[in-house]
């Protein structure tokens, strides 16, 4: 029995070294990345019995992913595409400090992971599993993709396993008004829905105290739960009519890319081994800042140090 | 007034430190590399003003390419193209010893230059040259590029611009027959041909002795000059009624790709300054030889160390 | 079903950059070795599902071990003990061309897996496999791991598990007559054996024409498979009362550390994918060719890439 | 036409690791730099067709530098000396925290460019650029460069080009009496002036309110614009009977080298493309905010970068 | 005459590069250290004649220190093991930001030191030597070394040599009982005592005022000297009936391990200088305050710089 | 008692990484090298209390070779110059495989040594040290330093001291009259003279069969011993009316840099160890060809080491 098995991209993260430009660097460090796979990992190093399906190019670079995701004890069921007739989806990333900031150059398109149908993907482990997730980067890479993701939802509601779906808008890939329409499509198959509070607004119209747009969300769609982030203001949760804060725990940011992730993969290990929602959420913001002192997209901590990080800050609630 | 003009695509090369392999590496080297390129490149270091005509993504990783370029000397005509659009070219590299070779996996599609049309980039320069280059690989990329390498080796030959190609077979690109048609039909326009002898028997189906093939060829289209290369044999060049053989000059190889551009790109620099075919030759393939002492696809040369060379090894000839 | 379980310890190798002395560098590369692990690796990359057992410290440098284990696809079977009281193994190599030579720092004593009792380790996992493989680096350990190899090789023979297993001596550990010893003690639960031929003559006495000592071998003690190895001369095996032999593939070499371990795990799991014992035999030839030129103890090597050496190369025997 | 010409020296900066010293360090990374070369580069990426002047020895050393420019866009007009009689002219530079702090060893003396002369260089640039820009290290180094630094100065305002001149003191150089003396002799030449409040009051005496001192610089030597720049304070001008001030952008600094010629270079370029002198102070205050991110002396900076700091940060005026 | 003797184990610090964790890391850094050497290396570089005395491997590992070592003038007096038959200390450093801090794996059982007798090291270094320094590090190492401890502390007293030591409690080595024991049996053979004011509360149960804790322990033992280390709040002495309080330099950290250690280095180097009590205890600070700017465990630092952060920073003390 | 004092000039070396080039390397390398400090650090290394004389700027990169040197054991008298006043002399070295070899760019002009004199070294170590070693780069480099050779030579012949002299003619200094003029004003003051076949001939104009002329400059001079090196033939000796030859030991070549210093050291060393002619010249020749598998100047090697390849290739004489 599986506990959790997650859907989606993984690229290949190509990035210079700090203090350099892409435009004239001449080593570029490689670590894969993808919100879905960015989970599994999380949910893994924190105990879970976690899968990760997609589809990659039969090619060292396809390996590549799997071979980092299999490290951290993921398993994974991956389509294996034709190097010859798809790509292996890249992205560059150049780290800079104010006022550069951080720029991120995508290369994704044609990847292999969007011809990804579900009869190429093992069904039977979003069946057999506790709980299944995605995020609303797939189904904006391509109509098969969005095609493929409300199958797998079906299934997996089909099979009561549990559902979790994080929006995660992309402008660069879709306009709200296109994420707003699948969104829309695709939450009734959802028990479990994350979005930032910029995202729920934006896509799905609904602004105002991030309470109240979270339980209206829950009683209109019906979810289990809703997670609402916050950015710096940490995060709210609404499940089983009660609302539930969680502040940020403070980190010295190495790495910020992939603390969503690590946020939402240390929530749902922690409801998957039992925990409550309020536990949960201080178990993901402490993955989550564990994370931002790590190089790379995903969240290389273990249990002890998250647990570590949740004791030692119990008062961490920044609101 | 230009000495040469070269088009077509340069890709970004991605390649792991030597004894890693691509399926577990974590950096990556980065160095541009296209056949027209780097034969600007080479020209260009032995003291040919040199421009390079192509398209672009406009991004850092567009302006990697010509940052390299130009650090060479190379003057750049780059119709830049949107990067949400098109993409930049890359191929990825794996250096091996026997019996493992090296490994090349190639992530080119849909680059931004496969859309360049002969109006986007600057037919004036081309007129203005006393040498256009190009080579097989760029008509391979689409049916637009096919079209605009005619239109460009028409402008040339209107110009009374010398045309200089090289076959650069690619079975990956398209098959022999493909190449082959395409060839036949851009040669009415072509002053000097390059081939190597295996490009010429796969896709123009001519085998037998080297001599023979480059004499048939010159007479029946009436070519200035046919070079044939021969791998380790060397090369030889029909010229004017005339036969010139040239060994190779010995090398330690550090990395061999871009071997036979540093040679086309020594031959045609010391042509265009007036040299004879058979020191011309030499002047390539001593080219050829030091580049094999560097890392990546260019020539990093001098005129200097390519005139030692030629001077301390005129015995190099190999047949 | 599991294909092939091996049993043993697993270090952390600490290496100099090349040139460099580990008197006085200040960079260490770290890759994880162990012949068991080794033989495991190769088997799992070539297509075989793969068990490796041991006991390892809990802590960042134990994970570092499964880690790479796992990222190419071995399934890990591991005793965690007290980081505080015990180590990890560790050893240091100092690649040097002659007349220097690899020079080799062992730090392996106490190490975690000396501790190592059958009742620690899934037994199950050796019943339930096709293949039991140990090398005779385990038993030299400490008394407690050799009491837990002759159990674990009693376990597989009972449970109709065949069994394989590699000399392997290390004068560092044990004299010729310890080892000696405890060999014929282990010997009669082995089905395969795998031998040097200098550690056949050290070890067991036996010298003479290789082809003669294989056969007495496996006379005297029942053995299905004996396979002699000969260093550069290549290997040969008696089976079946028929003898094969087998040349070396002719390689660049960038790491020689690992080469017997890649010969042997394509072997076995030629040999469990239904390979008779030449082709056997030329697998795992070709997957240690393959060995060399990649850097660190593990052959990370494709089953594509080991079919095209062998097919490549089919008259590469060397005797 | 071209837009600036720029003439000084440029050395090639070595600098250790971060956390790494000097005295102990094994690697030394290499940027060029020279305060007039920095002017160029940052000009150049910013639109501006720049060309910069000197000599170098004719050597890798030399090459080394010339690549680097010409990978910004910059032209060069070198005047190559015999690398058997001259040097390149190098320092050291070891980035330290407090109270550490940055350590610079300079080793430039007896460099190529001391002996330069304005027969040797190319006059016409300068008489046919819109701005000419050195200063005040350059009549430092040598009695010849002083000469030549005046002749340059005299070629360009007799042509009409406008003259640019910071006065950049150097106390390992010379002593602020020299340098007094150097600079009144010069500045009958200068249109622009840029100075450090600091050297403004240790070399020419003026001290007090910057403001005055810029405005009784202008009325006493007619300068067309006058610039100040006042550290953490920011700058401002005097021009044309009118003060504009501007205050710094925030940065993150991983390398404050060349903070100084980054805000010249956009401050000029966008004088040249016909900007008004507020928004040119804005924009090399923006250029400058952006350089301390990058690793080197060199602004690797685009304009799109420049005018989203400029944008976002309209009311970045700290005084 | 020799100034300075210390004694005790320095390790191979073993850490990888920053943002990435022990577990997945590919090279490690190279940094000896260890309490006694990293005094003697800070008294060094500070003008004494310093020994450093210690057993270690007869190994490339062992080498490594003594070559590090006396690359900052520190002669050793090393006792060499048998390679096979001892070990080379190690530890493992994670560098993190908050909240995962820095962690540390400690290898060091059983290193050759721990069996350092007094016949094996030179003692007529500690009797012709003004000063001999140990830590409580060196005790909890083995029995053999506690009695070697004595035993050299005994020396020491005999030959009028004045005894100095740093409580150095570490709780990985033996609990608060046993240490306070040891330090018990010695302190009557020390003249100046260090201690973080914890230790002092956790080892010798002194708790309160640090400064009356100073003149207690003091008078107690009959010390010469007794300097409490109060973390980020600076440092007190009690000398000669007169407390005299220090702050600390503020720095940016790279490095924070030996700061304790450079900050003894440097008040005994002082002292041994002739520097009163105060002088020296801001002496020490401002090596302290300097070591956190660099890599590793040694005060890479010169006595201009020391001099530097004393008189720019007089005012530094913070309490 | 020392055994063996050296005087001369230490560069700093910076060389590009293996297949990069000067010209647009981002990296150097930092080894220290000169021929006397080579030659100390081989004989320290090898067992011989050695020091090494010279004048150094008192700057990180003036200590940055002293480190080096004490870290091999070896202790340095060095007059220390004001770093305002003088440099470090440093060399750039690009090693390339054939055709191109490796390439020496030479910064050593107004080195700090360059204006040392005998009052400013320490005389007593010559006088009291059982041989005294320089070679001929060190009077080429000023007028000054040839006459301080010249002093220091005289000295040590006063003293009883044994002199050794290296010829080492480097064209880039001088020509073969000026060498050979001062060769011969310095002769007289030498017992033991090495001299390449090559540098005789030139500059003392003795050619012919090397015996010969070993035994004629012996005689003519009255040297104790004349050690005639031939490059890869190997070397020959004549001592005391007997010729003794000796063949080279292979080697894979990492770096060829300094392989003559470390025939000379390990000769010196064997010598002063009590060693015959022929077994000197083994120990010599041995420690050459490790010191080419090694990165640097310097032959990082052991005595074990040395008397390994001198025992395993006992035959290893190649004429």
């Amino acid at each position: 029995m599986t506990d959790i098995v997650t859907f989606g991209e993984t690229m290949l993260r190509l990035s210079p070294p700090r203090g350099e430009r892409l435009e004239r660097t001449r080593t570029l460090d490689v670590h894969p990345g993808g919100a879905e796979s960015n989970v599994a990992v999380t949910a893994s190093r924190l105990g879970a019995d976690a899968v990760w399906l997609s589809k990659l190019p039969d090619s060292p670079l396809g390996r590549r992913v799997v071979s980092e995701l299999r490290s951290h004890g993921v398993r994974t069921g991956v389509a294996w595409a034709d190097p010859e007739a798809t790509r292996m989806g890249t992205y560059y990333v150049e780290h800079g400090g104010a006022p550069r900031g951080t720029n991120v150059v995508y290369d994704r398109s044609d990847a292999a992971v969007t011809t990804a149908t579900p009869s190429e993907l093992p069904g039977g482990a979003v069946r057999n599993a506790d709980l299944f997730y995605t995020s609303g980067i797939t189904p904006a890479l391509s109509p098969t993709l969005a095609e493929t993701t409300a199958s797998l939802l079906e299934t997996a509601t089909a099979a009561d396993t549990t559902t979790a779906f994080d929006l995660n808008y992309r402008s660069k890939l879709w306009t709200p008004e296109e994420a707003g329409e699948t969104y829309r499509s695709l939450l009734p198959d959802v028990d479990v829905l994350v979005g930032a509070e910029r995202d729920i607004a934006t896509c799905l119209g609904r602004e105002g105290d991030p309470a109240d747009v979270a339980r209206d969300l829950a009683e209109e769609y019906g979810f289990e739960t809703v997670v609402v982030t916050l950015s710096s203001e940490g995060s709210l949760a609404y499940h089983d009519g009660e609302l539930h804060e969680q502040g940020v725990y403070e980190s010295e940011t190495f790495d910020a890319i992939g603390t969503g992730d690590a946020f939402v993969g240390g929530f749902l290990a922690k409801r998957l081994d039992g925990g409550e929602v309020p536990e949960s959420l201080a178990y993901g913001a402490a993955a989550a800042s564990l994370k931002r002192t790590v190089d790379g997209d995903l969240a290389v901590v273990t249990a002890a140090e998250v647990d570590a990080v949740v004791e030692e800050d119990a008062g961490g609630i920044s609101r």
